[in-house]
Order: structure tokens, then C-alpha cells, then sequence
């Protein structure tokens, strides 16, 4: 019964974000999800009281598959900068999972800035990754391949406004240019200052 | 008469921008605009043939705003990396002037995945944006304040990704950090890596 209420909840996750993504979620009626998915009204608010409540958790899982890529690898043998590099390495990966999700996206930021459950369900997450990315930096001081000069949080700031502003653009203009490049190519720019380390 | 009626069309857009930041594109309806603008149909009709080009030239009028404030000004005296610097600095004005449009700005990035017009309009003054700051870094690079193995165009990315992102992340959650700091520093970041010329 376990291994079918997860495939249940996976089906309807799976048909909301088609459904979300195509028509928007203010678009989106339970009843359409329902039906995508192939389950009964009932079983659906066995699952999530609301349609809300599905959408936060559709965002919680997308949010922490990326924090767990981001930060559970590499953390023994490889160096900070080594880290940071592999990073951004990985924002091909980011990219095709981010692939068809922007007006989804761009609607939990419209929600978010209308709804405080859902600007908390936004904003946690995200001010954990800037607290990650924070604690690397301080340890790469540590190890000393961060000049100890850098200013963590600055620097930390600095990496995740590029790696929020290369997504959001590659996402709206993906042809306009090589992203993983200039995601590379960016991660190199900002290194070079906090390994070398200016006052 | 000619006055009189780019008053009326400022009335319209301001209603517009104060309707659409509160109850949003789709929810808004020209009806509402024109009892808050104090202007009939009909006049409405006269200046802008439908919702959609009023919310285009609002968005067009906010883009135009920003470049003629980063790239008309120091144009002669002041050497790239300090018109960069200037450019930093003015990111305080943009936050103010974003402040509260959030929920519209995040619309149109719904609307411009949804309809091919609005992609154009947004992504071309986009694109104008990154091709001036390539060639203020090639500038740089001709009157030698920038290293000569600086990749212009992946600089310029650098640039335009760390200030979206700030800018996203400066309106969606103002008070977690000093951004205008954290612009500052993440420019003086980039710069550090442009100026002194990693290979």
C-alpha cells in the first residue's frame, strides 16, 4: 500500500507540473490534474489538502534535488575552488531539469510575491543555499585556497546571483549564447578574485 | 491637444502599472484601468489598441529608462572599469524604481513564454543591453584598462548575470542582505579578473 500511495503522489506531481507549466497554475483546476493523472478527487486531497499545497511540494522537491546536487558531492576530497568549478559544471544538469519549468517557475515568484506561505516556502531554501555557499567559502580560508582578504558573504552572494541571473537567462534566451560557457567562464572571473584575493 | 493627450496616455499607463503590480496582467482588465486613469474607453482605445500594447510599451518605457541611465552617462571622461563601477552604483536607483513590480515583471516573463510577441519585446532590448556592455569591454580593452585576453562577450555576461540576479533577489527578499553592497563587491569581483587578465 506504501509503494502505492508513492506512485500515486508521483503520478499526480508528475501531471500537475505538465498541467502547471502549460496552463499556468491559477489556469489549473484540480479536476484537470486529476484527470492527466488518471486518480479520483478523493484520492487527490487524500494526498494534498489543496492545490496549494501540491505546488509547494512540487517546489520543495525541485529545490532540494538542487541543493542536494549542489552541495553532498565532492565534499571530502576536492579543494573549495575545485567545488565551486564542479558547480558550475553542473549547471548543464540544472539547465535541462529547469527546461519547459520557467512559466512555473516565474508563477511561484508571482504567488511568492502575493502569498507570505508561499514566499517562506520560496525563501528558506534559498537563504540555505547562500548559507552553504557561505560555509564553503569560509572553509576554502581555512584550507587556504580563499585569500583570506575575500569577504565569504560578498563572495558567496556574488556566485549565486550569477548562477540565478545565467538561469534565468538561459532558460528565456537558450540560442543566444553557450550558457555552460559563460557559467564556466563567470565561476573563473569571481575564483580569480577571491583566490588571489584583492583588498 | 498634442499635450493633452500624452497626459492622458501617461494617466493610462500609470493606472496600469499600480493595477497590474496589484492584481496582475490576466486579472486586470481595461475596464478597471480606465475608471482608476479616469479616461473613457474610447480614449483608451484612441492611445493603445489593446491590453497588450499598453503592457508593452510600459515595459518598454521601464527598459529604455534603465539603458539611457547605464550607457548615456561618462561615456567620454571615465576610463570601463570605472563606468562599470558608476553602473554598480546605480543599482540602488534600479531597486527602487523595480520596488513593488515585481508581480509584473514576473508576468511578463510568463507572457513572453507564452506568446511569441512579448519574447521579442522583452528579449530584444535584452540582447541590445549585453551587446553594449561587449562593446564597452572591447573599448576597454582598446584604451588598455582591460587585459587584452579578456573575453568580451563572456565578461559582459558575467556582468549582466550577476546583475539580474542581484536585481531578482534584491526584490524578492530586500532585507536579507545590503545588495547594493553585494553589488558592489561582486563587480569589483568581475573586475578584478577582467582587469588583471586571467588567461
Amino acid at each position: 500500500m506504501q509503494i502505492r500511495s508513492e506512485l500515486t503522489q508521483k503520478q499526480i506531481k508528475a501531471a500537475a507540473i505538465e498541467i502547471f507549466s502549460h496552463s499556468g497554475y491559477d489556469a489549473a483546476s484540480v479536476a484537470d490534474i486529476c484527470a492527466k493523472a488518471g486518480v479520483s478527487k478523493g484520492a487527490f486531497y487524500h494526498h494534498f489538502p489543496s492545490k496549494q499545497s501540491l505546488f509547494l511540494e512540487i517546489m520543495q522537491d525541485w529545490l532540494s534535488g538542487i541543493d542536494q546536487m549542489l552541495f553532498t558531492n565532492g565534499e571530502i576530497y576536492e579543494s573549495v575552488p575545485q567545488r565551486i568549478r564542479n558547480m558550475g559544471n553542473l549547471m548543464g544538469v540544472i539547465f535541462r531539469a529547469a527546461k519547459g519549468q520557467l512559466p512555473m517557475f516565474m508563477e511561484f515568484m508571482v504567488q511568492a510575491s502575493r502569498d507570505q506561505t508561499v514566499w517562506e516556502a520560496v525563501i528558506a531554501p534559498y537563504r540555505t543555499y547562500q548559507q552553504n555557499f557561505t560555509a564553503m567559502i569560509e572553509k576554502g580560508k581555512k584550507e587556504g585556497t580563499i585569500a583570506p582578504q575575500a569577504d565569504a558573504d560578498d563572495a558567496a552572494r556574488a556566485l549565486m546571483s550569477l548562477a540565478i541571473g545565467i538561469l534565468l537567462q538561459g532558460v528565456v534566451d537558450p540560442d543566444v549564447a553557450d550558457w555552460k560557457k559563460a557559467t564556466i567562464s563567470g565561476v573563473e572571473l569571481i575564483l580569480d578574485g577571491i583566490t588571489r584575493g584583492e583588498a
